[in-house]
């Protein structure tokens, strides 16, 4: 739920169609009616990330509930270019910000992976769900990525498309820029934890077909900041920047 | 004052030369003995910018006072290349991480800037510095960017350096993308606020000659994002990436 330049957006689980009418969940409700102080008529924006966004219209039922009638599409479904982030979750506030920063700069899929040296507390999914809502609430998205349960490396490798390449961050020297690379797509970024991944795991990784083993520069980048750097200059050379 | 895969890095202020003597503040007297639990011999490194790394041996004088003896030079000095970032100060948290990443990622300077749209609460340069000093012993840089006091727009522009290009991530969709111009060098980005520029500060900048008007993609970003994704894109095409 954001307001952002006058301009309130609010995600919705629902499917979005004219005509549509929407029973709001009592927080959400409670935004618009007694944070925001809508009234009946207001507009305002929403989207699922499937249908694209929505002009909808408040309609109060009580002081506590609320309808949103849902008016016309506003804005077309946009769905990024085929990418997704798997990366070893660090500290909490941390995690938070890599969930935030992934949706802002598009991607589909955030994809937590527990490895050898992966050291965090318990992840909570909902809450990275939730801090990704708030992301593409406030800077105009119109998709949401899947947020998916934490898994273990192996298990993430067991499953893996064989048509997707997996770019992988190695703090390594002799690995070649990311910026001198064409990226593949579709693709992942893989992004492993602040003390890197184990030799038995990085050599499981070098051994598959689909790795890209690159490096992002002379200095050391924290896990979050090297997410987001790779997420960027992956969508300059190859996504819809 | 960070410990990173066993190796503890501190900044000092001090010139750092074989055989100096160095007396440390309270503060990292008592990390070193007291947290970190070192002793009588203990090797730590020591940086401050200007002299590359070195190794220093620890040397207790009593229980809560110590002095580092100065050994050997470990890694030579590296500046960054050229790039400032100025920004629009933004929540304090976003504020404090961004002059994080922007010394991770590398830069001579940052510099926050008061625009007419800029809410910010009253800023504080020493906390900023803070960060990025933590940030450069973590990531092992040899280099603190200089982190200067905020000052408003038009004053950054009174004293703009002639050969220093200005790249100025605009909203407006007709500006080309930074991933499709070959970036200049010395350079700085400039990262407007939440609310964009004001019309007659847009037109100051785009009158510049050192101006270059910029775009990020797609979709909308953060202040923190923006600056990130434009830092590790200018250092993939013009840095040392």
């Amino acid at each position: 739920m954001t307001e952002r330049a006058g301009k309130i957006r609010l995600f919705v689980d629902a499917a979005l169609a004219e005509g549509a009418r929407l029973a709001l969940g009592r927080p959400q409700a409670h935004y618009l009616m007694g944070v925001m102080r809508l009234g009946a008529g207001a507009a305002v924006a929403v989207f699922n990330g499937r249908d694209g966004e929505w002009r909808a219209i408040l309609q109060p039922q009580g002081r506590r509930d609320a309808v949103l009638e849902i008016a016309e599409q506003t804005v077309p479904m946009r769905v990024p270019p085929d990418l997704w982030l798997i990366f070893a979750p660090i500290r909490k506030a941390r995690t938070d910000f890599v969930a935030e920063k992934a949706t802002e700069l598009g991607v589909r899929r955030i994809q937590p992976v527990i490895t050898r040296h992966t050291r965090s507390d318990r992840l909570n999914t909902d809450r990275l769900r939730a801090h990704a809502i708030e992301a593409a609430e406030q800077c105009g998205a119109v998709f949401l990525p899947e947020v998916v349960d934490p898994a273990p490396l192996d298990r993430v490798l067991a499953d893996w498309p064989p048509d997707r390449a997996l770019i992988f961050c190695d703090e390594a020297r002799d690995a070649p820029l990311l910026s001198r690379v064409a990226p593949p797509a579709p693709a992942a970024i893989l992004i492993g934890p602040e003390g890197g991944f184990a030799p038995e795991e990085a050599a499981v990784l070098k051994a598959r077909s689909q790795a890209v083993a690159v490096s992002l520069g002379p200095r050391i980048l924290r896990t979050d900041t090297a997410a987001i750097a790779a997420i960027a200059l992956w969508q300059a050379e190859r996504g819809d920047w």
